[in-house]
């Protein structure tokens, strides 16, 4: 499933992830690596992101808003690899039609550092379903959180 | 359990939420109510918060974010009513000392409007653990997500 | 959405769910009643269902099996309400096709007793995804598990 | 984290699990290994465990059921590890204190055939909370389900 992308398909979802959704945006996601089997991508702490007043914590908020944004683009890339017959446009029109189901989120430790890892990788791509797992990790590599969520895709 | 709060604790509560929890704010995550029982706020859609540009739809981040939020502050509120006793700055210092372990989100209907409510509920507030449960709704109070979540609680 | 259903429907249903799902023959799962806009069941504590040999407590499998099967037996009975239009048996034949996509469970306290009931309510009928939520309660009434969960429709 | 357990810690953690836990007998789980870092074992299909008439499929309920526990040998695997000080039926009482909080399933594929694997590793074990991931297997390796917990660690 480890399809190389076009260029234009990757700077696509980019454009598409990182600024016109704009709360991700907000948020300073950006993505890393885009491929079938898995997609990462990053953010840096920012004071408006605090959670935690007295410890500089990142807001819990952020982690699942990143995560649940993550799987979705890996679900993203996999429909992409999956269409690769189709052309550019009409793969990356595919992600107007993406919504999440459900989300989980466990936070296993305190997300204090200046800059996150965040990865995410399609566990089962269906017709109507897709399962994903994602990691949040510190600068370290160290694992921050972990969330699984189900997307309906078209 | 529904003890009416000193207006100090409620207005503690809602600076620390509100302004000191500086995500919360970027949100613009508003309390309404706050009770020993359950917690109820809002807050207004605005441009940044989009995640789908084409409809103009609030980002699941953002919905998972302030649930989560408001999750933990009904178990701030089911805490302050277990400790009437106390002082309200020792009460309201236990919230420094509150976690999310996990969350959970159904994301039921498209977030579309003006402006959104929030509830949290305790289901149970035990001396380490507390477990509560979640809605956000449409201005019309259709139900539009909803969530549940565990916290620690020192 | 509070549709009377036939007696055939209602019996199908019940010979479906307690008779042909071996495992919920297994966990002793009884169908208390069945309406479009939530289900209720309840099951009996037996010696094979304990988790804690100390304190006979339900095993927590036994906790998520049922809602699981209750969240299930509601997006039944809400698609059976939905299709009145439909012959018994072609409703019924719906089931077959029901599957769940995921499951959260909260334990919020110790599952002991004789006998516990077990509700179960659709959020969210979709045509392709149902969102319930589940409970899971003590004899006298006491909320023992909460649970969510996402079905596919097909 | 990977200590090798006494023979007695191995043998006394089985007994407990797959005999005294009465509900983990009738489902048959039986533990393949036992390890700091990480716990699995296994199940065979039998006609009690059925969920889909017509397909032979396991119940859900089987492999929540299943996760759950094995999520929670993991925790006991993990905590007896951090305590290899004390004596080995001390470490074994530890058992008794364990508790689920919550769980997440996702059911990725139907789980069809005669011989499932189960495994669990420890996330995060703290002073009072735990979390693990679980995963769910066909005999092929393919994986069906997964699963996420928080634990109570007294």
């Amino acid at each position: 499933m480890n399809t190389p992308f076009e260029p234009q398909f990757v700077d696509g979802l980019k454009h598409i992830f990182e600024q016109r959704i704009v709360f991700n945006r907000l948020l300073g996601l950006r993505i890393a690596e885009v491929a079938g089997d898995g997609v990462s991508g990053h953010l840096e702490m920012r004071p408006e992101l605090v959670g935690h007043y007295s410890h500089q914590r990142l807001h819990g908020g952020v982690i699942s808003a990143g995560l649940d944004a993550m799987g979705g683009l890996a679900v993203m890339a996999a429909i992409g690899a999956r269409h690769m017959d189709e052309a550019v446009l009409q793969r990356l029109h595919r992600f107007g039609k993406l919504g999440t189901i459900d989300l989980r989120i466990d936070y296993l430790r305190p997300a204090i550092g200046e800059r996150f890892e965040l990865r995410a990788q399609v566990l089962r791509l269906g017709s109507r379903v897709a399962s994903t797992r994602m990691e949040f990790l510190g600068a370290d590599g160290k694992l921050l959180s972990t969330g699984a969520a189900a997307y309906i895709v078209s």
